[in-house]
């Protein structure tokens, strides 16, 4: 339903993956090639990590991707070491900048790709589960923020494989309980400015698909302001970015953790 | 923090009592003279019956009202029997259609002006005193869209003004429960298309201020087209719309019935 | 690059055109079968005519017209003898609403599809052939809002063919100017609230589709509300809004009038 | 009409000036103390340079600057060693953001406070003294980016000062010529990344204030992460941003250029 990247390495112009690529997110947003959907034009967001700043930046608007001016300024402006990018295919919740990803809660932020099966069925007894103390930043209606909000809840930010393991746990659970067969589709990045986790599963049928690559001299190839990059960067990608670059795809049941140390994979399962 | 306007009647072009007035809900919008603020410019909306349709039609958006091309031509084109129209200054909630007042359940609108103490200290209890049937229809993050939700909960299809006296009762109910000791501020309209209920109420200290207005004379002077205004005229406000027309001020603890048999005015308590 | 719609008959809902029908609209804003691009999504606009009003209603908003909810309530709830609808893709100029379609001056309503080629070239020559009197009402920046002002100049008001003619002449010219070789494309209505004027002409090749139908009894059976449809009702189009109805190919180089007395049809050249 | 600032000197986060200052331009568009309006709700934007980009980024919208989230973010992620930064209050021209300033042109931004007296009656002569190869990159309506584009057309990039004084002594012809007795109102900033020019003039009665500060230790103690400011640091403003600082009043008939030499104080009158 949605697209998403999420880099990290040394500083990049944003634009440099969001914009410039030869299938770049903006191209993906009217042109998806992998997606559920060719065309991903309700709603975007960026968010990145700035050396100077505490707490990430989330840019998020509800105008397709591809006729925002000011993303392009911004997103070619702000040069940053890690961030996400978003691009989304709405399936009935509203067009808002609340149901934009990535959410941000403290240094975290979260985006997803795929849905919560029959979620109007669920979405009362789901939001139940979620604590007190994280209740309130949830501000719309998507089933991503709901189960960015669990994984809060299950300590996302001491042990995240734990957590969005738990999480995904739970809905299964809920699932079973109302009797919803759907396949529960998660493609998904977490972050904390350190680390990139992200997880390619589905409870049945294929997971979206999610890729990553560790070849990025092409990058460099395109912004002659580039320096020699070094070692440790990192995409992770819905669909590849272009055809220049070596995409790993990520295996189905797969947690990869992206950071300054290289790629981890592990697998991944609800628990 | 927010004002807002209910008409039943003849059909009359809804810019009337929006725009045209002395004192209309646009001007208000940037100088409000008896509101919390001067300033509602946090988004806007109005809702309305017609005839050959069983829903009413909502128009929100979240710029201020006065800048808002299309809110001028779309409410002097559609003429009605009977509409709600609201600005709003945000207490602190995003600035999101769904946000924006009258809220539509079926053949329901509801609007507010006041808030709920520490709203997001009572905001999960309360969501879960809402019923499955009516919980998915929850499309942002306010206290007034919580509280229009648990009066469809408690039956306001039924019976509005127990639902209302009920739901206010179990706003206090858990205001009692964490110790919150604010104003529960409640001047709210809720329409089915035949009546329009409104209430004005505080807990504690003076409600938000509340009129009403059954000599519309004036407005047949403003509009050339109109004809002559049968009897059963009613227009409810937060504050009145100009020195020509006669305005009843609604007592505090009371809630008003309007529609085509006039005014009828009892107390209203929480219960 | 656009597609349009325009209606004049009896009293309809304007979404039975614009939203219900099985190829309406809004569904061309995201799958056009036979336009320039599959995708129309850089804003929107639709225009009306109500009995009580002396000037055309419009409403237009940036966002794709398939994510705006007010779209959908607006258009359903009013009822419109006469109306002009446009979905928009940018070749380049601003998504600002100033730039949707239609655009109107006092009781005319403009919608075209097609453009002027290096129209940066030509837009200062073309802009100052533009009269005093009307030069303020130009809000945007497109080519087609420059066509309107320009027919509008040479008499649209008293003579829209010779207007409209004169205008096409006007920019050939330029175009010979300035050795512009390229192809002019006009695919274009203009209304009155009495008449719709629609044009399909191009200076070489194939101009943008066009379409008309006469027989809307298949409108009637999508709405319970309708009643007979009385003779006369016209609906012009980029394309055909469905299989059940017949359409007629409107030739190129013509130019048809719309309107109680049914459908003109006659050459169109520059002169 | 409006409110704006310009910033040169060490690299801050633009929101200290712009968000978190005591009087900040967000403040200014609620409560404006020396403006025409206490309000400035019409859109805003903000320009700046970047050390890895040969072109300002330009963030315009066209909501009030008070409930953007994404405006917050952005200004606080990007540190800019130079930055311009308006909040608009329109005098009738539409609220679209090609009509927010900054205005850019190459490496060249440019905002105004002020306005061309019954500009409606001179758009078309003053559109038709600006050149060709200025004339396509106009995108909106306003009488400032008409006096942008003049100053481009006579030399901005080469002699700001002259282009400037031509420019003025331009609209004051036409005045002339078509009798127009009303104030011509001139505040306005240019900058090019090197320096800041900044002119207070009107043609009769008292300019719209303009200051500048340049003891700037205030905006460090507002951050912890600023270092020690160097000299050079100068603020211009249309209303001071707080009380800790010592503001200087720019004269009327005066042009400033503010740089990494300081400021220059010079007479500015139409030439």
């Amino acid at each position: 339903m949605c697209r998403w990247i999420a880099y990290t390495g040394p500083q990049i112009p944003m634009s440099l993956a969001l914009i410039e690529a030869k299938h770049s997110l903006l191209v993906q947003s009217e042109r998806s090639t992998m997606g559920a959907e060719p065309m991903n034009g309700d709603g975007f967001g960026v968010g990145w990590y700035s050396p100077h700043m505490d707490t990430p930046g989330v840019y998020r608007d509800v105008r397709p991707a591809w006729n925002d001016e000011n993303f392009r300024d911004v997103t070619a402006h702000i040069r940053s070491r890690m961030f996400l990018a978003h691009i989304r295919a709405t399936t009935g919740t509203a067009v808002q900048r609340s149901n934009c990803h990535p959410f941000r809660h403290g240094r975290w932020l979260f985006q997803h790709n795929g849905l919560v099966p029959e979620f109007h069925l669920l979405r009362r007894d789901l939001l139940f589960e979620i604590g007190q103390n994280f209740f309130d930043s949830i501000q719309g209606t998507t089933d991503s923020e709901v189960l960015f909000h669990l994984a809060l809840t299950y300590g996302l930010e001491t042990d995240p494989p734990a957590a969005l393991s738990r999480t995904i746990n739970t809905v299964e659970s809920h699932m079973d309980r109302h009797g919803i067969e759907g396949e529960l589709q998660f493609s998904a990045a977490v972050a904390d400015g350190e680390t990139i986790y992200a997880v390619r599963y589905a409870n049945k049928g294929t997971p979206r698909t999610l890729f990553y690559a560790t070849d990025l001299d092409v990058l460099k190839e395109l912004d002659p302001h580039l320096e020699a990059i070094p070692e440790g960067s990192i995409v992770v990608v819905s669909e590849p970015l272009g055809p220049a670059m070596t995409w790993e795809e990520v295996p189905p049941g797969t947690l990869i953790r992206a950071g300054r140390g290289g790629v981890d994979v592990e697998a991944f399962r609800p628990d």
